[in-house]
């Protein structure tokens, strides 16, 4: 079995207002930071996962990301996986 | 001016319990997936950035982390910046 580390980002879907971000770039400008504009917040998750290669890692963390971490109607979501290292523990 | 889209991801520090992430993986196991572990959850956020050039544009992501983005003590953060297309106005 070898560990893999996930990053999983999800956004809202360009299609829904992002509130939240809204009110960030307010905030910037405030702060005097008018370059900065279309702010858009997401989730960042990291996660460690126990498989037997890269292909499986990443069907059990978009099955989660499915499940429970994204919701499907309002959100999207992107899975970057590398190794982490080796257990030596036959998968 | 150039325009940036700019990717930040804010992070608790390692020594700070993620209590969040926590939760997520005990829903995780829950839901019968006991290979994903180590769930930490962080803040990610895209913004769009008009600057000169690409050193000038990640000194205002920047700053507007420190100021505003991400809590300095008790979370870190990673700036990623690319360009998106130039608006044909001279800097």
């Amino acid at each position: 079995m070898k560990q893999y580390v996930a990053h999983v980002t999800v956004t809202l879907r360009r299609s829904i207002l992002d509130v939240q971000g809204k009110t960030v770039e307010h905030a910037l400008h405030s702060l005097h930071m008018p370059a900065l504009k279309d702010v858009r917040i997401g989730k960042h998750i990291e996660l460690h996962v126990a498989a037997p290669d890269k292909d499986r890692a990443t069907e059990l963390v978009d099955d989660a990301c499915r499940k429970l971490l994204a919701n499907p109607v309002m959100e999207d979501y992107s899975i970057e996986i590398r190794e982490l290292a080796d257990t030596g523990v036959p998968a």
